[in-house]
């Protein structure tokens, strides 16, 4: 298996709106960089999480021109390429390479369902053929609950044997343990990633390369102390703690909470906008989730805390 | 309830590509001239049976330019401008409107599940909104089998009451009676479109005002049969024999098998090409359709037939 260049805790990273509605760019560069800063591996930037499928293809690679402009290093940034066309998924990985990031997370076409397995793999490999770059690392973004279209083992398989140096490694979002497990015996030196730290530890005693998970929005330091510490005593305890914030976040809608958090921890209460469909917290649901966090102790980012 | 401009037999209209896989604007213009030639209401162009999703906004636009500038009339397109951005779907809806065109048919944001309604309701009045046009007619696009995500009853009413000069029908393509039927008593005067013409006769006798249909690409004139003489004694045996051709090409991938249908019957093999995740009928599949065709003595338009 040829290399790969992402491992660790990687955040797909969330958009910050202005109050109209627009992509944030100088709120998006300090925030990349904060991460970064806090101990993230790469950024998974235009993901689930960013509301990447809420902006346009043009929207996000302004965004990307910004950030690299701005000097966040390009070979940390795996951005999602997800489209329904081949011509915006195409036009995405091309400006990524070009770009010199390190990866692209590529969804399968979402819009039509039911389409054979060979369809998929025609829209993937269409979109690898005509960017035609040695430099492309593509991770396949398998998120079935929300795509409902998604990667079956098999498929999973078919790209490897076919893109060998290319197609490097995957995303499960899946949230079935059975699959990433199914993976990681299936595919050696597969670079697999599960979608949520829940199943960190337990992807890494597997062969499991790190995870990209929403939560490292606001908790990359716990995170990255599983990483750290996975075959050490602690593993287990650390495991717990990561897992409880996780838990007590997605009571609530995921992304908007997510924003909730860092507009309140980071005191910048614009953050707090998403784009429709998404909607944000209520005040009663704010305030709720905010005294949950602190009655687990929670505060947003270890190095932050310490300097507090 | 304000005018809205259209009734009869829509048809989502097939987009051919060329062997290279771009939209094809000289044969999709000549098709377009031909479905009016053979009794089509309206082109309801970019609709799923189109392939639109799996066309770039761009791409879209372009087509349309197009079409437009061959001297269809812009009055008789209801062009779909589903996007999951609303910055895409409102500049689809913006050019649409700048060229005439006689309504929009647009899909609920569907890349995100489990959405509140309202963020669905924020979505399409956002678009609403920034077009800000007294011109535009919005016809919603309720499509729950393939963008899983719709709009209920309740929706569509909050629609009628905020909008009721802009949102003025809806195509059901939930493919359950129940929910049309539903529709047609709750909204009188509001325009239901069922998405399959096996609904239509039973939908004009409720008050519905037509079909938007796949078939409608092969099958004009026996739709409009039925729309014609639908208060007639022959309805009943009309209706069956356009739900028979239905059944036939629906035994098979419906929009592979409609391409095949146009390839054989206009003698055109390059019409079969899709655009992944789609993948064209293989040839005995094709050979199939067509021979079933044949044995339920089907042919591909009433005035083509006569000609011949």
């Amino acid at each position: 298996m040829p290399s790969q260049p992402f491992a660790g805790v990687l955040v797909p990273v969330l958009t910050p709106f202005t109050a109209q509605g627009a992509p944030d760019a100088g709120r998006f560069a300090a925030f990349c960089r904060w991460l970064l800063d806090q101990g993230a591996d790469g950024l998974a930037i235009f993901g689930t999480t960013s509301e990447a499928n809420s902006m346009s293809a043009g929207e996000r690679m302004r965004l990307l021109d910004g950030l690299v402009a701005d000097g966040v290093p390009a070979a940390r940034l795996m951005p999602g390429t997800g489209a329904c066309s081949m011509t915006e998924a195409t036009e995405l990985v091309r400006h990524a390479v070009a770009h010199g990031c390190g990866g692209v997370l590529m969804l399968p076409p979402f819009y039509y369902k039911g389409m054979p397995e060979d369809g998929i793999f025609r829209f993937i490999a269409g979109v690898v053929d005509k960017v035609a770059s040695p430099a492309l690392r593509v991770y396949l973004y398998h998120i079935p609950p929300v795509a409902q279209v998604g990667f079956s083992l098999n498929l999973v398989g078919r790209f490897i044997a076919a893109y060998p140096t290319t197609v490097v490694g995957l995303k499960d979002s899946s949230g079935d343990w059975s699959n990433t497990a199914a993976l990681l015996e299936r595919f050696p030196g597969f670079a697999v990633f599960p979608g949520s730290e829940v199943f960190l530890l337990d992807a890494l005693r597997k062969g499991g390369v790190g995870c990209i998970t929403a939560s490292g929005n606001v908790n990359v330091p716990g995170i990255r102390k599983v990483y750290e510490n996975w075959q050490g005593p602690q593993a287990d305890a650390l495991q717990a703690e990561i897992t409880n914030v996780r838990k007590t976040i997605q009571a609530y809608p995921m992304v908007p909470a997510l924003k909730r958090i860092v507009a309140h921890f980071h005191q910048d209460p614009e953050w707090a906008a998403v784009r429709p469909p998404m909607v944000p917290l209520d005040p009663a649901q704010s305030r709720a989730l905010i005294a949950d966090l602190e009655n687990i102790g929670f505060a947003l980012g270890e190095r932050q805390q310490q300097a507090a």
